[in-house]
């Protein structure tokens, strides 16, 4: 199954099965036979089951078997296209047992692979009563690899999740007051959006202001934004299971100064050239590098302390990611963030983030709010 | 160090220590003499730090020292009591190598302990290259006993983040009207929520209208509500690191009909003699027999489909777990839920839920809704 053969298909029913059927052939090339599922996004990708207990056994020609707890009876009989559904206390020994049977009767491999970045020591103690050990072989990234591909509604859905944002993001910022604390802002654009549709936020909103805008990951406090702040703000909207990021920065309460505007201009400057080369094929650490050697050439590669960016789906943070020691390549369905900062411990940052689609000759932003620094307040 | 010990303390640097202490002093009657931990809420719980990728190594004197990255710095400098910092890009690596050293030099234990209902087998393999296969330990619910005794803060956060969560309630049903959506009510209820000073909801809230009622966790959708349908409502704030948990059932546009009374009855009723059963001391299991006891009098027991409760803190499911299997007993500062339910598949279902603090002579309930059956709308 190739990226656009996937990309044809459009009913549930079909549209898994096609997707599971990309995750077999992956598997099998490992000489595993059987997959044990239980990454609960995962579950979702590859059968529409979204309970919070649930272990999908996968292969033998694609055949999905998801085990839940009676809890989600009803939404297994409704949302999930598993050919097989069992209702078990011990949903994840009996879907080792399936898996079990599956490997032991395919010509694929005798192995049952499990997802060994999800799994925790104390589930694996628990498949071992249940599978011979030396039948057990951890797998990383089956699944994240083939979530890579993004079909054409699952792009159309992050798309609408970053128009939901950035119309709440223009509402919010035209309210801003000095004053206002930097986590009343935050609260203020998670209402926005769900105002707008949006079903939850796509992560904690970073709202920071001042020296805190110097902090990556800054927690927004009662700290009042105060004239001059540089306020950087970073959050995105849920919707449909998938998720949007978008970082702006502003002025408050006047307009920039000239190292403000030296410094947003340079990390403009790093994601415009980041989102330019862009390309399925590209090793992914070349735009990383690119926006580095932006900003090295105004003398602030050191202050550019994190990756350049992520992928962004059915999680906030999934494959590729970005960063100087990515090995993979960029693929046709990769949406992305790009997202260059540099940050003065004590003084502020600028951080300049977008999501965006990767196609055959380029890339298309997803997300299009003005990028300009702007002054609020 | 005794509940009450660690319930006077106030302080963090003294706070964190003392629940450091206790933790220590778990771990080493196991022969652990450094404990790596790993889950976030633990890492918090244990050192103040809430960052999204850290590691706390432990013990010796109840000494900390917390690995993270370089984005989490000044987090790290301004929220931790960890008695060391260290800024590494493999944090899980050096703080195995941190507690492989301690746990050389004590006299409490060689052991490397670590969690092993969190780290994946993936960290595992990844921990095996730093300390040795044989010194390292699975641990299961160390910090998590500690932390069910709540300290008077921790008892006071929740119980404001139960008011919050009614407060918005009340404000949310009495503006329903037929035709409203369940998506809707929802997301009306976590605006209220946001307004009403909450830093978000506690976990996705379940609205769930007729038929779906009968659904324990129902996923909100566009359905309408409508005259005659059960509407169950499970939410809850989160505050300060900390949750609420509470449901409540109505009937939809006129009186309540004899057979949703009856239902309601039963469900009230078993959920009244859990609470008055509760107190430390009691093996959980107790109240959970009291509630089904109380439902098989009516003919319903099969229609309890789950356990009777959880507890409720920095998670919004953490232990003690409350079901028929429950082996621990409660104890003071457990914070609990007690929610029976009766559900009739295709025709709704009913439960009501409370949180309830666990103290020397009973329970104090810090949700007060009014739990009888109203109208809405």
């Amino acid at each position: 199954m190739t990226a656009s053969e996937l990309n044809l298909i459009k009913n549930p029913q079909q549209q898994h099965h096609a997707r599971r059927v990309a995750v077999c052939r992956h598997a099998q090339k490992m000489g595993i036979g059987a997959l044990l599922v239980t990454t609960p996004v995962n579950i979702f990708y590859l059968s529409g089951f979204s309970g919070s207990n649930g272990v999908l056994a996968l292969c033998a020609n694609a055949e999905a078997t998801l085990v839940t707890d009676r809890r989600y009876e009803l939404h297994a009989r409704h949302e999930t296209t598993a050919d097989h559904v069992l209702l078990e206390r011990d949903a994840l020994a009996q879907a080792a047992q399936v898996a079990g049977n599956l490997a032991a009767a395919t010509a694929h491999g005798s192995q049952v692979g499990f997802e060994a970045e999800h799994l925790t020591v104390a589930q694996f103690q628990q498949l071992r009563g249940t599978v011979s050990p030396e039948l057990l072989s951890p797998t990383t990234g089956i699944v994240a690899e083939v979530r890579r591909h993004k079909d054409p509604e699952e792009i159309d859905t992050i798309a609408r999740a970053c128009q939901i944002a950035e119309a709440a993001l223009a509402e919010v910022v035209s309210d801003i007051r000095i004053g206002d604390q930097e986590v009343q802002i935050a609260r203020q654009l998670e209402f926005a959006m769900l105002r707008l549709g949006a079903d939850d936020k796509a992560f904690a909103t970073i709202v920071a202001a001042g020296a805190h805008s110097a902090v990556p990951h800054h927690v927004p406090t009662a700290a009042p934004v105060q004239t001059g702040d540089l306020l950087k703000i970073d959050f995105g909207a849920k919707l449909g299971h998938y998720h949007s990021d978008i970082t702006r920065t502003f002025v408050v309460g006047r307009d920039p100064d000239t190292e403000q505007l030296a410094i947003h201009a340079a990390v403009a400057d790093a994601a415009e050239r980041a989102r330019a080369v862009v390309r399925a094929g590209l090793p992914a650490e070349v735009p990383y590098r690119v926006a580095r050697e932006s900003l090295d050439a105004v003398g602030w590669a050191q202050n550019f302390t994190h990756g350049l960016g992520h992928g962004v789906g059915l999680e906030i943070h999934e494959a590729p990611i970005m960063t100087a020691v990515t090995t993979s390549r960029l693929v046709t369905g990769d949406v992305i963030t790009v997202e260059p900062g540099a940050y003065f411990p004590g003084r502020g940052g600028v951080r300049i983030e977008d999501t965006l689609v990767v196609t055959e000759s380029g890339a298309r932003a997803l997300s299009s709010y003005p990028r300009a620094l702007a002054r609020v307040g």
